[in-house]
């Protein structure tokens, strides 16, 4: 009955926060998130220094890691060049990124579907290569900001030829945080049934509101594993309605309660929320982390 | 595949808040929600005014409907004597409140559940005599801030014996916001087997974030009505952690998104949240208006 939650704050939480943390902050909040029972978190991303500088720092964020515990730590790289980045670094787990929809790739990635697709492909056969593990990002998953609700049947056959090429993980992801839960079912339980519980992740924001409901979707449709972010860090405080993940807090406070073991100690999460307030120096936590508070 | 989505803002929203909310001012708000395409309305509570100040105009707000129509309005009454002065009002509908848990119904009740039982099946049979219809909310369904989490046995068996004796609807309330989406299944599921979903709605505050996870999880068990609070208005501002009802926006708009009917405009709610704001100086709204006024 276990679920695994993969912590993403301090790569798609800090990414697009307009202050830029220091990497002996990032070690901290690490620390903190490890001390609550995290075990799977993404540290950082190996995208150039001029297109995201809150991520400039990857290699000495990955060197002030204790690699070589049972700790499961990745990092997300745009390509091939990334991947090398994040392998010379130590890592052996990494997030790739592919849009399910052709208009937000070509306007944000510069790349046709086939392009990227070919570039994904390429980190997946390193991956496989060198012995590491690959998880394939399908962002727009239920929805793009440009061409509205995508086919469920052209997400589902873009995971499974992902899966098909290698890929250890795809994760739906609901980038603009506009899905609902029987849609997130009907994405994830085809591949569930196909390639096991092992292949698929969920990666929710909480854009609408519905982002435990999708998640509790989710888990009936047999997914064990899904990304958050501490105190639902996140969004872009210049893109209003663009809201972080669903929190990691209220995550854990839902399933604990409901007998499903995330081994995460929920309380312990609260100094974890306070340290990211301090450095993003913004209000955060999700409800449950604010009913916590209002207890003490 | 409709749900009906039952508006208690202008009772349990209203009801502790500090300022109190004008008659003429509830009258706005309701035809703000009936344009919006709210049928189901609570409109009062029938307690002694000195109890709560905020319902002290009962009569004169149902005096302001237009009863008669096809809307459904609806009106709590505490016991026998609150029942009579809605009759007397002109109401057909009426919601009870019985606690699961004896020590909350002994502490802010001072009933034993057996008292408490009975006072409930007064207004029950006198319903039943006089051609009304009764629903029954059971308080503290999933937890009790005095005992901790509710024996699910013991909640079933209270709802049985209520619908037994002529209730017509059972409200499983989890009234602090405790509950986990798979107990919410257990404690409805089988009331629906038994009694159809005519029989039976779910009330949920929204304290610990799951609110919407429950709603999707009761609707999975056929629940297929709802109540829900305009802007998620509710909880009591002296009292930190006590949170509204589960916001009627959010409901609305991911129910109409899964392409279950509402027959409700989610757009069109947004001037019923800017007017509960307005009236209660207060800052409302779910996560999926905020969304909203963020994309204006």
């Amino acid at each position: 009955m276990d679920v695994i939650i993969n912590e993403v704050g301090l790569r798609d939480g800090l990414q697009n926060q307009p202050r830029i943390v220091s990497t002996e902050d990032k070690l901290v909040l690490l620390a903190l998130l490890e001390a609550a029972g995290l075990k799977h978190i993404e540290v950082a991303s190996f995208v150039h220094p001029k297109a995201v500088p809150q991520m400039a720092d990857a290699e000495a964020v990955v060197g002030g890691l204790h690699l070589g515990t049972s700790q499961v730590y990745s990092g997300l790289v745009p390509n091939l060049r990334g991947y090398d980045r994040g392998v010379a670094a130590g890592l052996s787990e990494f997030g790739l990124i592919m849009s399910a929809s052709s208009t937000f790739s070509e306007r944000n990635v510069k790349m046709t579907l086939e392009q990227s697709y070919q570039a994904c492909v390429e980190v997946i056969k390193a991956c496989l290569r060198d012995g590491n593990r690959s998880r394939v990002y399908l962002s727009c998953s239920c929805a793009c900001p440009y061409e509205g609700r995508i086919e469920e049947s052209l997400v589902l056959d873009l995971a499974r030829q992902l899966l098909d090429e290698g890929a250890h993980e795809i994760s739906i992801s609901d980038t603009i945080g506009a899905g609902t839960p029987n849609q997130i079912f009907d994405l994830t339980q085809p591949l569930i049934a196909e390639y096991g519980a092992g292949s698929v992740n969920l990666h929710v924001h909480d854009t609408r509101g519905a982002a435990l409901a999708m998640v509790w979707s989710a888990y009936l449709a047999g997914v064990r594993m899904f990304d958050a972010s501490i105190g639902g860090l996140g969004g872009c405080p210049f893109a209003p309605g663009a809201t972080g993940n669903v929190a990691t807090e209220d995550l854990v406070y839902m399933f604990n309660q409901s007998g499903i073991h995330t081994n995460i100690n929920f309380n312990a999460l609260e100094p974890a929320v306070a340290f990211a307030e301090k450095v993003t120096a913004s209000s955060l936590g999700g409800k449950s982390m604010q009913w916590l508070r209002s207890q003490c």
